[in-house]
């Protein structure tokens, strides 16, 4: 079955409001096994509701429609799908009963525009909304369907889960299965050559696509079809295929992420690790403590921005400093064996670099960056030549320390 | 004019990346004076791709795309742009040659896809990507114009800011004028309750919309005419009026932000700064070195994320944290104490709360979170009463620490 879905309001037109209502039917609804074909916004006119009703219903099965916000929106949306049907409104005794009772209860007077609230295109089949007053519309259209819904979020989400959902599961038969492989520290491009093979062998049911953000790619694979027990081995296979192919740049899978990798590991290892950031200035920190739970392993970091604090806090040598210069491995090996000591850890990360603008030389061009993981006895260090953007080098310096602080414990302990 | 927006990308039809790309020019490009008439998303689909330029192309003058991440993806919206103008592709020398000076520049070795992405369908004008390899398109197809753009969002943003408004600038006659006053700690309701006799009198061509995020709100006027002088004239009038109501809560204007501002206001009074971080792990930190220039008055942080840290580095007594608990207003103002000698700097600012979404207690519940700012002589501290999320506590009491930071130095030095 194929879907789209309309959200109307001038608000996510211009982008004052992003349209996560679109993102979360998208996910429900392809979840189910309905492939989603096309989402479109347009503004409350009328003619432009007509019209995108029009062109998605012809190019899908059902179309579901999120109906800005309030009752005036709703009132032009009822409108323009009745016009599109062809059909009359009529006055909806029973939405009237239930609004009066909801008022009742809650003492508040009825207006105009909830007298218009009970006004619905013929043929209309009503979808409760337990969260609010205006229920959620379908209608079928020759061998289609619509379905209308207010705008507001949890309205919206109420009537999908309690009456949209149960009734499309009865109706399908067809299943999607999704799976995320998360690698770091390795181009898009270098990524599709080194398994380009794997990919051109893919039943043609079966779909990868690539999702790059800076230093990271997520790969992420989709099955379609009606032999749920087949397609969900296909994927097996293939995510194993790929897996063992990037097994040195694969870190975790679906909604994992590095800070949650490293919590697994450090709560099954019993670790406690710390970190010492230069140029990441806190960037290694806050990923790290933003998982919940992360109090249990994670110490703290000593973020060492001027020389000082390298020396007074982190006792990275004067003779380093002066000789190697703040950003070499000599200064990142000593500022790990500092937080180790310092913080008390079993093992810590820490970087040193040039993140830019200002601050480059001829040996040291802005971009580089040092990074050190170890504990007290082994330490592994890398040189990263990152950009010219100041804060995409904190960024994939930050991508690089957690790889290299996973890396290491999942290969020494 | 009239705009649409075209996206592509299966991850936005699944619901798995919600599409900012689309908000974001939605907001730019209203601001410049086009209307947006509709945004849609399809997937990566030749036909697809095709049918929809072809349909917003019908409604609209001019049609922007934003075309999935990355090589392999933008190969196939070229071609359908190519096979939509009805021309060939052709070799492309210029981006070629730009392609390989800055894979020559990192040492990394050039792939087949790179080689793709200079193919370019006929006609094509080109738009300089400075953040990538993938350069933006522009065609004009009879009286309209398509744009198309890498998905990558500061690669399109890029494009946007250096090479397309401007364009967009030069076409239009109408002068647009824009101020943006920055607010934080306070709500959007608020901000509205106390401007609203301002905001009642603004003449009908100026504008006023709010941007909330966590803890800020920025306020966006927009006046449009032909007057440039006049109009010009307005927004200072009103800009001025709404600064001396918010005065309490405005930290600056247009593009700052509180970062920013401390870096001005650390740079004019000539003070070094640090921070002593407990529940924002480094937040506060990676905020204030994001600015470049950020190592002349940013010495370093102390993320105390365990006791141990709190006693050993930031000296807090062990009596304080035994009788009052980590998360009380004198443990934050010993962190202060401790940051200001430890790191040696003329003002710290502190943090320490329940993050969430453990650790909360009837008398200290999840989102206590106390913030002190200060010197060795004065301290101000606060008590924020934050939400039950965990992320957004860490965000919040940021910008607070932030907020306190700055008001601190403004009100002491």
């Amino acid at each position: 079955m194929k879907a789209g879905i309309i959200t109307i309001g001038d608000e996510i037109l211009i982008g004052q409001v992003v349209d996560t209502n679109a993102a979360w039917l998208g996910q429900i609804l392809s979840e189910t096994g309905i492939e989603i074909r096309k989402i479109c916004t347009v503004s409350d006119r009328h003619e432009d509701i007509v019209l995108v009703l029009a062109q998605i219903l012809n190019e899908t099965d059902i179309v579901f429609i999120t109906g800005g916000l309030g009752p005036t929106r709703d009132d032009i949306t009822k409108k323009a799908i009745a016009d599109f049907l062809g059909v009359e409104m009529f006055f909806h005794e029973e939405t009237f009963e239930k609004i009066t009772k909801m008022f009742e209860r809650r003492g508040i007077p009825m207006s105009t525009s909830h007298h218009d609230q009970c006004l619905m295109p013929h043929g209309v089949k009503i979808l409760n909304n337990s969260m609010g007053t205006a229920p959620g519309m379908l209608f079928y259209h020759k061998d289609k369907t619509i379905i209308s819904m207010p705008g507001v979020p949890y309205e919206m989400k109420a009537i999908m889960t309690e009456e949209v959902i149960p009734w499309l599961s009865a109706l399908s038969g067809n299943t999607i299965i999704h799976k995320t492989i998360l690698t770091s520290c390795a181009g898009e491009t270098i990524i599709e050559d080194k398994i380009s093979d794997i990919v051109a062998d893919f039943p043609e049911y079966l779909k990868i696509a690539y999702l790059p953000a800076l230093a990271q790619v997520r790969l992420r694979l989709s099955a379609s079809g009606d032999q749920t027990e087949s397609i969900q081995k296909t994927v097996d296979h293939y995510t194993a295929a790929l897996s063992e192919r990037l097994s040195d740049i694969i870190y975790g899978y679906d909604d994992s992420s590095l800070e949650k990798e490293i919590y697994s590991i450090c709560k099954e290892k019993g670790l406690k690790i710390g970190t010492a950031e230069s140029c990441t200035g806190g960037s290694v920190a806050s990923r790290i403590v933003s998982v919940a739970g992360s109090s249990a392993y994670y110490i703290g970091s000593v973020v060492s921005y001027s020389n000082e604090v390298k020396r007074n806090i982190l006792k990275v040598k004067s003779s380093t400093l002066e000789h190697q210069g703040a950003v070499s491995e000599q200064t990142v090996i000593e500022m790990v064996d500092g937080a180790l000591h310092t913080l008390e850890v079993d093992v810590a990360v820490a970087t040193t670099g040039v993140a830019g603008p200002d601050g480059g030389s001829p040996e040291k061009p802005i971009g580089t960056i040092w990074i050190c993981a170890g504990n007290t006895d082994i330490k592994i260090t890398y040189l990263l030549r990152a950009g010219k953007d100041r804060g995409k080098n904190i960024e994939i310096a930050t991508v690089y320390a957690l790889t290299m602080l996973r890396k290491f414990i999942k290969e020494n302990y």
